[in-house]
């Protein structure tokens, strides 16, 4: 192991700089994971842009994390070997002791760790995770391809799996972009009628590739009304913050139809009472997913074939790869690459 | 039977005014009710105040129906017999056609009559009724004790049903009215650890005879605040429609917790996501229920001891009734009451 | 229409016999359906062998019927019109009425009609048949695809919906047959990893073929052996009536799995409470499906292209098509075809 | 801490032994625990009779453990504190690192230890146990009221909240001993419709002091007959080992009704796959329930007034109160005391 490594640090807000750090010795429960691909996720803005309050800068974000165990402290499982291939995603590992772990939710931990922002994350070499946050990664996938799956997919993955839609019912999913192309995906590999809503018209092409059976623009036209006029959809996965985008999708429901959101913008959801006690519809938030969960949403990625579109960039270019993520112009993620590591 | 009946009208927006009409004779599938009591909920006050555009005055409100069936149309189910005790709810009868209907989900069904809004109500001694939507009454309760279990009873006991809280999970009543003052018997009686969430401290007291463990009054302390230092509630029903009210309690939720809505305003909802997402909460609309549901609401009740409390008035005072019900003044429930029926 | 038409009748227990009939009105709630298709099931083996005393001989056995109506008695929905294209399975038309219809689960409606049991069913140029059983079908599949899906079909369909089991994770199919070989193709299309358990290597490929991910032969190993090695199977949905064979796989259910049975033979079940107490699993009984139901599984047929493996005769052979089905000798389906009628 | 104390120890099948032991220091991950009450459960005849093979006398019998924490090893959550109340049930600590734990699934780790069996149990004045497997207790129980809820209660309080029936539905409760006194309380308080089923009139008017609604005499008439004419139970939850008396009740279920299982004899049961089949049955095994839910239990006890109703004898009398359970001759449970400590 190298003495040093290299990471891509957010000294000051909105802004990356490649520092070289002494390598960490990891402590009880905790692994040191020599980094091969870390994704570059929307969420990821919150922590580079200092918008978070609870991030302390400086720090190190990322936190779709694939790499190897190089080092590993007291307290560990034994399920967990040197050299053996793991990865992390934004939940950064649960106590094991909290109301919400208690319960086997750790996926609600009160002291979890959240990579990239309460703890450092993978725009690095190097990594240090808890124990209880690791992934373990099939042989099937490449690094750059399962570090996506780290938190897109386990987030769109584990929605559609609590959306109460059953084969053959129509799911739409809005959004498609790092989220909306896994979840494209998988929702299309678990039978479902899957309606993509997107903005332009210049990606319904890929919509139809990656498995959606129509493309809704709504750009041309009210998704909410196509939606209704095809009877409805039973769940709507919504993978874009911004909150009329999300509201005014609404009445696209078919009745007792579920709403799941994955992602926030500041601005409160407006929402229809009304609409929401006539047809019994409702609106549920989900986060990604524990690491079982993420193990399972890796091992369906293989089962059905399903990968990450991916562009790839060196860990030295993350500051560009971010810009681009950020720019909406992306097909449909970016990974960094540690070339030093693979 | 007699050739004509009483009954109160709406012959202008705001007013009820005392007419006399010809007993109609059922036509296929409906009944002849013989009215002894009926209800005043507050979403009367849409039909009434002409609100609803569906309505089309002149027309007799009231949707908390019990009665005798006094005539039988044709192709009724045997199951009814002259002179058995009915009643109706808001929802009138489905039709066994629609696509809500295949699935059984009658109470979404599409061509549902809503009691006292798209067809005359019981605000009279004679109502006619779809045989899909009448509901058997126990000889356990009185008329006026029945009457208000077919809307605020079901509509709360059925929201309880789906709210996902565990025996001995706290589950908050929001608004202590005519639904509310239901709710919090049946969750008592299911085994919830109840708060009651009302505004003032007149109605403590009650609120703790009706079941709650503990009252919150939202005019003295931060009621989600409150919930939120218990653990959470598992599950708030609210059965406000005032958006600000529903929307400050979000916070009082537990993790995987559900708000769930039985009463619109005009406003819409402002919910946050995030707080929606970060514990995977979740926001349900329910309305009231099936036939068969009342049914099970009324047998629990009768089962449980838990009865509606009432304030009687015959029914030429329905307008007082009404506008008594309307300033918020009664505990819990006005009854009308039809003389000569009973 | 015809004033007679053409039918194989059960006059003597065991055997079949082509009959001429005078052409039916149908009553209230009925229609007439000129039949183009009609599968052989397992289950025509109790209707033809006498075994159930329900059964009154003379009778047209027959319960997978894909035709067009050709008459409309009273009181029929306008959902059907003349010339429709429709089908009819097992369960022929429930009563809206009974405490099981009125809770919506018409699929066990107390007065149900059972096709080709305690009605005449369609081995038949002709079929009365309830219009509450009537189901539609969609014009991409032809009559004698369709048919098969009516109850091999939906049975399946509806018991891998309930079955527990997330995408990704193992489902044993118990009986590669007429139900076996359509849960195949069902089970992989909803993204389930799917086992195939049959007896014999003749069947392997064919199973994976339709889907099986992979094959175990129940004559050569322990089939619950190897499906404890892979984890255990989340869910098994056993199609086949041996009680043996069928207690024999308990062991091979992963923790909180469950075995869903489809059909029933003699003797009972002999199972170890404990296995299922340890590892909280269970068994659970699943019936074919409601017409609503039955549509979802036609659409969903459409949607992801599953169709049944068939071998077609015509009406007048249908005896010797019910002896090869007998016999097992059939990949996978026998289906009688009208020809006077296609 | 005293530096030996006194336990009641198998040291031959079927007998037990008054012994003293040196005091043990707890090692990482576990306490040391003061026993102060220790209730004898019907599961304990196969840890003192020796029938499970897993058991290695000489050992000390036991599972319904309270007392307060006496020492703390290393490793141990801050959760514990020395002199809190704690108590241990069946389910003596889960390791947080296997399939099942990591699936949050704690009651089916799959290096549970079961206390009493495979360690040591609470026959005795001293007791390790591992902190993971701890129960809090709350201040307003006696430990000779808590210890019975730590098996017999939590068994039961988990059974019927698997058992899928609402409020009013019909449940019925099979076997009104140590575990059915616990049932008929706690569904009593969820609001169902409580039917006690036992052998004998003598116990009848105490099934109906704890909460049946009525009560049914297997001896004097078929249970299942009556249950049937009931309208069928929503549940049942049998807690007898007998597996034809298991069987016989399976036809009183209503249809989708559930069988739960919570005792296990030696014979298989034998189950009508067709009276699964037709009215959509199930059959679920349930064991005990993770430390979580048993503070859940403990909290509904408080919440509801549910207490055991047991009989208390010194630890030295541990084989007659053994012997007293096994005749079947107690109201309803044995508890120990352990003098020494309380």
């Amino acid at each position: 192991m190298k003495p040093t490594y290299r990471a891509m640090q957010v000294t000051r807000p909105g802004s990356l700089e490649l520092i070289t750090r002494n390598t960490p010795i990891p402590k009880s429960g905790e692994v040191l994971i020599e980094v091969e691909a870390c994704g570059i996720c929307g969420a990821d803005i919150a922590d580079i842009e200092g918008v978070d309050t609870a991030l302390q800068s400086p720090r190190v974000p990322g936190h779709e994390v694939v790499g190897r165990i190089a080092a590993i402290g007291e307290n560990v499982s034994t399920r967990w070997r040197l050299g053996q291939r793991v990865g992390v995603g934004r939940l950064g590992g649960h106590c094991n002791e909290c109301r919400q772990c208690r319960q086997g939710r750790f996926q609600l931990c009160e002291n979890q760790v959240f990579v990239g922002s309460t703890g450092d994350g993978g725009y690095a070499e190097m990594m240090l995770a808890r124990s209880t946050g690791l992934v373990s990664i099939p042989e099937e996938l490449e690094a750059v391809e399962a570090a996506p799956i780290l938190c897109a997919g386990i987030a769109t993955f584990n929605a559609l799996k609590k959306s109460g839609a059953e084969a053959g019912d129509l799911v739409a999913i809005q959004g498609i972009g790092g989220l909306g192309h896994m979840a494209l995906q998988y929702a299309r590999r678990m039978g479902f009628r899957v309606a993509a809503v997107g903005r332009g018209e210049d990606i319904a092409e890929d919509a139809r590739q990656l498995g959606a059976h129509l493309y809704i623009d709504s750009h041309a036209e009210d998704a909410a009304a196509r939606l209704k006029s095809l009877g409805g959809a039973q769940a709507i996965i919504t993978t874009v913050g911004q909150a009329d985008a999300v509201s005014s999708l609404l009445s696209g429901l078919a009745p007792q139809g579920r709403l799941i959101l994955l992602g926030a913008g500041k601005a409160p959801l407006a929402l229809s009472a009304g609409q929401l006690i006539v047809g019994e519809r409702s609106v549920l938030g989900s986060i990604t997913g524990t690491p079982y969960e993420n193990e399972k949403a890796l091992g369906f990625s293989v089962l059905s074939d399903v990968r990450p579109w991916i562009e790839i960039l060196p860990l030295e270019q993350a500051f560009d790869a971010y810009q681009k993520m950020k720019s909406g112009d992306v097909k449909f993620r970016m990974v960094l690459t540690m070339k030093a590591n693979t």
